[in-house]
């Protein structure tokens, strides 16, 4: 049995408990509390913000479904998928609160704690004892307009919210957006991987609508690239400013055109082998860097997961169930081909992320901190949090200093949890900041200065935005 | 020359300075100070308990010649084993005493100095000037009945302690311990590595004895896993709730049966090569995973640490002597086969140890924190330490919960040092989480009841003790 | 538009801002800050103090051009290296003030800082606003005898500076020093790489030079190694009490005499291959190790740094312009055939450096709390930092203790950095150690012998200075 107790917000909360730190900590971070949240990178659905009559479902539909965050850690305590994502939203509400005890120490604790006080006015801790009262507190409000999408959307002040896109995507979700007239700003971003790594999932017949919305019959190499291209222009027109790319490794290498079109043809009979598949990955990381120089879309690589680890998961419930384990990734000879042909143009930016902590300071750190056209993504997936983004600070700065990095992103499916996602990084970046004054390393000038480029400037500036 | 000082133990000791995370630290620690100690494993002598007259011996017996974390530090500087691990024990005192200032800032330096004051009451640093002293001191109460084995262990509080023994031993000290009526619960591991791994010394004689000790004639793999499932049938009925396995890396792979039974044919003719060593190994860790699904015995995996490097050492004084140097772990790839087939299974319980602290946050937490099966176990060996424990807490946690963690081991064969591992977990246990209740991000009700979950419950539950 | 500011320096700057441990930090701090310079190993040119009447150039010859922490990173943001390495030095200068704010949180900003204020009274921060004042107020004094490179060495007390020469290298310029009576104590370092490495630039013309300089001539692998030996001898005479090795990976593995030679005639044939070029470095460190055994030089080894990563700067500007990469080492394996048999031997010294800090604890730190010969160096490089130092002292000194450290070296180039650099290390040790008394793990009689041997005792102790 776990107690129950009000877990209001400590104004000062995740500060160093150091009188001197926390007070620096505190003005640094009020003076960006208020800006605008510009979310560069995420996978927030757009049909939320299409339709303007638009609701949230049930609590569970809000918290706990779609997050695999929360289903993971529920499932490694040994309750059943089917029970989460399955049959009564209210008795999945129940699992969840009478579980709310695993979330301690962890950033989907944080996110939790604050959705449901700052959202909702919920100033308690979920327990098997109020969960039933919880999710009728909550279900009460969700139908009402102050709770929609859209509403929520400008009360979190979101200046720009970029969603990520397959190739062939239409994007008429963010078309909808537009006619309708509503001012949220919300702009794809284009990302190829289930066209350019032949592996994917259903590849053949991606390469036929491919063929279908581009208007270039994809026949070959060539036609491919132009298809691409086309894509491009498209996401371009539509606002977007950058691309992205799921890699297990950052491996790159140039094929000749003859060798891309050799291994193309083999994919297209369905007879194409692992390693092609590999060499035409890093192959296209190449092209798709030449485009970026080209068309200016901001290039963003996210390598390292193995993805649906979990074959039971998989079978049953499919990607992004939270079994997605990362790997050791490797990037000073990996990104060699790549950088050194595009890495000193400065009409390219390539932004790289990591789920290998160990390559910051060895790595990462040095290679954005000499090639103009590299800047670092902000701490990732499990290093979303407060220590993650501590050691990102105490390992990448030094070497590559804050103007090599790309401020924030929230990287979430889960909308409701970007206010508390942007509000962690920001206290995170005061007291870390407020860390370096109080040992004379950097003055309050430098850091009042340094918070508003990390809260916002930064982001701004390497996306476009 | 170093200086002699008292050494009192600070009640204080190992909290931040800070004053809202000491008071914390000290509260949290103080709910558990007393609670007895279990010991779900480590290396201590069973025969120790076996004879009710049994004492220590010297002073050397006791702080040096078997403990490696001490001999390797001063064999480090320059000082031959020959004159620590023989002759004189007055001599290797006077040696160690000396030397003492090596130990500063060490864990062992810690441990010492906690025994010498809470066992011995001595309280103040060895040195050159006290050494002969002190080894006087200490060589007059070993004598004493209350400084005997049985009767340190009831003083120390100890609850169960988990030893690990072959899966020949015939466990003759742990049934002695049982028909003396002494009411000390001291309970056998089962490690088969040396019957296991085909590349074991005297593998083919530990195949004869695990035939004659087992009842079943080892002529083939059938045979040979039949022997293995009486072994575990007959540790579990001694009272073992566990297996331990030691392995240079982790790798798994399912053998076919035929495959399977001409490594081992070939391993009983003495013809066996390192690939088929290698495969075997990887094949039956895949075994004893299935076999603790049957029988419920929790499955402990201790990878990573490359044996014996020091030939010369090896050669003239043997293993466990300090050169046993840890390589790079993998282990997203390597248990993949493992933990698909039964890392879903809720009868199953696989801990996880490592001595490549890089896979912590990036794949130790990760798969923790999604397989019901997977547990993490605490920081081993070298990392049993303040700055280990910090490390673990700050990268495991976020993402795996403590709920996913199997508690504290000592895995010590210091009998003595085991009330001060066990006293600097919970500190450090406790100072972790005052770190989190100052800066709010759980309250002290969260944290009252995960310092009882870190210092017994997690270690009795995932032990099943 | 950046702030100009006062920056004078905290006296109590880079300590924690706990009253507790800042009050003991100071003390420590205190009893080394003005213990003279120990400089065991570095770059800079001996040209420097060769001439009496030398004078630095410009504030951009001083601060800029030769520093390559300072154009990687002004490079990173997209400033041509072509506009701070050539042309008008004003102009240079006014580029690196614009920029400043780049080098926040960094160690370059820290040493920056201080020599500005402490070698030449300016305290302000460089700024657009003010870059052409501070250009005239440095370049005032820059001729005047006693901002002389010989003054400023006595002003920063350096007791010894050793530098680092090619094998080949006819250590006129120390040989100047030393007839010219000045009693600046500099000694050169023993570097062959550019002779022991077979691909290294102009290999084949470095031979005939070590012919010529040694009077051995180099026509197989015995008369190279002869040669090696005198050279050897030549440096010890000269002072020498060190060599230093750069390797990509520090494999190690003996030849047969008969191998080396068949791997050394292809090599003068020029028609080795990339495999012998690593069999002769692998081989070349035994041979080396043995050298040392036999003349008492202590051995360094730096590995993992990929070199020139960026070819268009390397083909434009050579080498050490900010694009070298450092890569995942591995050392357990790698050099378990040369400590195997030298590593026990008390005449051997052999110091270990990473790029890779995640060897720290699991690798170096367990090797050199081992073997007798082994120490490990400070942090190098990208890690000569406040946070590197906090990591190396948290993730080493647990296991190998500070007696298996080699004290600090500065490495550099940059003379002006030498006492800043010092002092980083010994506020950061000072701080460390506090941090270890109040939380009581050490007591303040431990820390002040520590900080002693820290600060100067444990360079000399292990470079035989």
């Amino acid at each position: 049995m776990h107690n129950q107790a009000a877990k209001s917000l400590n104004p000062d909360r995740y500060f160093s408990p150091d009188n001197a730190t926390r007070n620096a900590a505190r003005e640094l971070y009020q003076s960006v509390a208020e800006l605008p949240i510009v979310s560069p990178h995420g996978h927030v659905d757009p049909s939320l913000f299409a339709d303007p009559h638009a609701i949230f479902g049930s609590p569970a539909d809000l918290f706990i479904i779609p997050d695999h965050y929360i289903t993971r850690m529920l499932y490694s305590q040994g309750i059943p998928l089917e029970s989460l994502l399955e049959g009564d939203h209210r008795n999945i509400w129940k699992i969840f609160c009478e579980n709310f005890h695993l979330f301690r120490g962890t950033p989907s604790g944080i996110w939790l704690t604050d959705e449901l006080v700052s959202v909702f006015g919920v100033d308690e801790m979920p327990s098997t004892t109020n969960a039933e009262r919880l999710f009728d507190i909550i279900s009460d409000k969700l139908p009402s307009p102050e709770f929609s999408p859209r509403h929520l959307f400008e009360r979190f002040n979101i200046e720009v919210l970029c969603t990520t896109n397959a190739a062939n995507d239409l994007l008429q979700q963010h078309q909808a957006i537009r006619q309708s007239g509503w001012k949220g700003r919300i702009l794809p971003t284009f990302r190829p991987d289930s066209v350019v790594n032949l592996d994917a999932p259903s590849w053949r017949s991606n390469i036929d609508t491919l063929s279908e919305v581009s208007g270039v019959d994809v026949i070959d190499y060539q036609s491919f690239i132009c298809a691409l291209e086309q894509r491009r222009a498209f996401f371009k027109s539509m606002g977007a400013t950058a691309t992205d790319h799921a890699v297990l490794t950052p491996t790159t290498a140039e094929l000749t055109l003859y060798d891309a079109d050799v291994i193309f043809q083999h994919a297209l009979k369905g007879e194409v082998n692992t390693s092609e598949v590999t060499r035409f990955t890093a192959h296209m990381l190449m092209e798709m860097a030449r485009m970026s120089v080209d068309d200016g879309l901001v290039m963003q690589l996210h390598p390292g997961s193995l993805r649906n680890h979990n074959n039971i998961i998989f079978k049953k419930f499919g990607s992004d169930k939270g079994a997605d384990i990362p790997i050791q990734t490797e990037y000073t000879r990996n990104l060699l081909p790549l950088i050194n042909k595009y890495g000193n143009d400065s009409r390219f930016t390539l932004i790289l992320f990591t789920l290998d902590e160990t390559t910051y300071s060895r790595e990462l750190a040095t290679l954005a901190g000499h090639y103009p056209a590299l800047k670092l993504g902000p701490p990732w997936w499990f290093y979303d949090s407060l220590n993650g983004m501590a050691r990102y600070f105490d390992q990448v700065i030094e070497t590559a200093g804050i103007y090599n990095t790309a401020g924030f992103n929230d990287d979430t499916r889960a909308f409701l949890s970007i206010p508390a996602r942007h509000d962690v990084w920001r206290r995170a970046s005061a007291n870390w900041l407020a860390g370096l004054v109080v040992r004379h390393i950097i003055d309050m000038n430098d850091a009042s200065e340094m918070i508003q480029d990390l809260a916002v400037n930064l982001a701004k500036r390497t996306y476009k935005l």
